[in-house]
């Protein structure tokens, strides 16, 4: 019997050793997570060879962004983020056939309960900003439009903060609305044009980031929740691909399919057919939604 | 250029989008530890394919673990044992040539400024336990004798428990003890027969443990750092091959060459020339220095 069969630790069969282990695991699926996660922590470790000091340091990395958790804080899904982590995640649950649109990351900041609006309103309560139109259509894959979609919308102000970062300062529900489609499949809302944010920054990731030269923003988007009976529901984004910081979005939420296009119109007749007095940003973009 | 080339996001190039964005990384080892613990995280997220749901219950885990630490206790140092891990670094820092003795972990209970012995000191402050004599030589890798070796040994009680886990009950320095050879290379010292004890495992790894049907338990041993000029420090175990938890030590500490042998001797001839009034376990066991 060789030495990792008895149970006994070597550097060539570490894998074998830890996860032979687990043969009394109740929950098969844990006991799959964890050879896996067991097996690519050696290689990991393996290729790396750290020293005892940069083992030293991974710990009271880890240490540091546990204790940065708070009940308003989660730095670990921030770690997450920005080791592209919780795009892998979501990309995986969310593969979908060709010509639908696609997911990406939810983020912290959606709220249930925005008010419900019509057609046409418009979302931003302060109306501080440069003034956006934003208008499409939900789509099944075949072309047709998707009739009683629910359009859950939200998105930061022209300083870059959700109103839940600056209650108080914005009115509550600010930038957030709901929106249900006709027999048409169309919808149409007014906004400010949304500007480029750092994600928090002034902790353990913050400290990453700028040890790997890596900035924090996120380019300007305005985030959707799209659901529509029948239809696997859609969380998503919209870019505005002429952000400085489009090609690298600190947390890679960016697809290019969800590239919009950010027209500035200047036209005092189409300002006024759009329900804007003076110049605005007009946003044109289709949702294509799957079938459940 | 391709998605991933522009930065943006997909599922089948996730590890070079995320990489590719620590090209101006300050130090080049922190770039390559984040590309190799980027590409090995990746991969396991694409083998396991977590659910949402799932995958939030990793960044639970990592909170809590990181909310048991605290400046007296190590989560994260207790799940990176618990994995392996910690074996594996030791193992990659401590590769030594063929007949040298093998090292193991350290542990979070050695304490610097034991007090230091003439050989056949008992360290056993308060006499709890079966009497023990440990005794053998330090050599070289050609069998020599190394004389000036210093031997700084620790053990837990016959309860499982260190001294300093038990301040008030056990006397300071209890089973600690600094030895220095002779010429001859030989040390010998007695002490009480040290038993099996549990990590700590009342936190987030002890819950994993049994979630994976595992104990908490380390085998009965004895820790040793032997030090010497020109040779590699040592910091090792001896453990007893007869403990019910030898095969299956908690955080894999135990190595085939690192098996002592636990002897009852009865014959009081033998007990008094050890220097004990009835019977006792007799321990043997030479340690072979790597030249530095």
């Amino acid at each position: 019997m060789s030495a990792h069969e008895k149970g006994y630790f070597t550097e060539a069969d570490s894998v074998e050793v830890v996860t032979g282990r687990n043969a009394n695991a109740a929950d098969p699926r844990l006991r799959q997570v964890m050879e896996v996660i067991t097996r690519k922590l050696h290689e990991a470790v393996k290729e790396i060879e750290p020293t005892q000091e940069e083992w030293l340091k991974a710990i009271l990395f880890l240490t540091q962004t546990g204790h940065m958790c708070t009940e308003w804080r989660q730095e670990f899904i921030l770690l997450s983020d920005v080791l592209g982590v919780s795009m892998l995640v979501d990309a995986i649950n969310s593969r979908r056939p060709k010509g639908a649109s696609e997911n990406t990351v939810l983020g912290p900041f959606h709220v249930a309960g925005a008010p419900e609006y019509e057609m046409g309103a418009n979302i931003c309560l302060d109306r501080k900003g440069e003034d956006m139109r934003v208008r499409g259509r939900i789509l099944d894959t075949e072309g047709r439009p998707v009739a009683g979609a629910r359009i859950d919308v939200w998105q930061a102000n022209d300083e870059g903060f959700y109103d839940v970062q600056q209650k108080g300062l914005q009115p509550d529900f600010n930038l957030r609305g709901v929106f249900t489609t006709g027999a048409d499949g169309r919808y149409w809302f007014r906004a400010v044009k949304p500007r480029f944010y750092p994600i928090p920054d002034d902790g353990p990731v913050g400290r990453l980031l700028r040890a790997l030269g890596r900035h924090p923003y996120r380019p300007a988007h305005l985030h959707f929740i799209i659901t529509a009976e029948g239809y696997d529901p859609l969380t998503t984004h919209i870019f505005d691909p002429d952000d400085p910081y489009i090609d690298s979005d600190a947390v890679f939420g960016v697809k290019e399919s969800l590239l919009a296009e950010f027209r500035r119109v200047e036209d005092p007749a189409r300002a006024q057919e759009a329900g804007f007095e003076g110049p605005f940003w007009d946003v044109e973009f289709d949702f294509v939604l799957a079938r459940a």
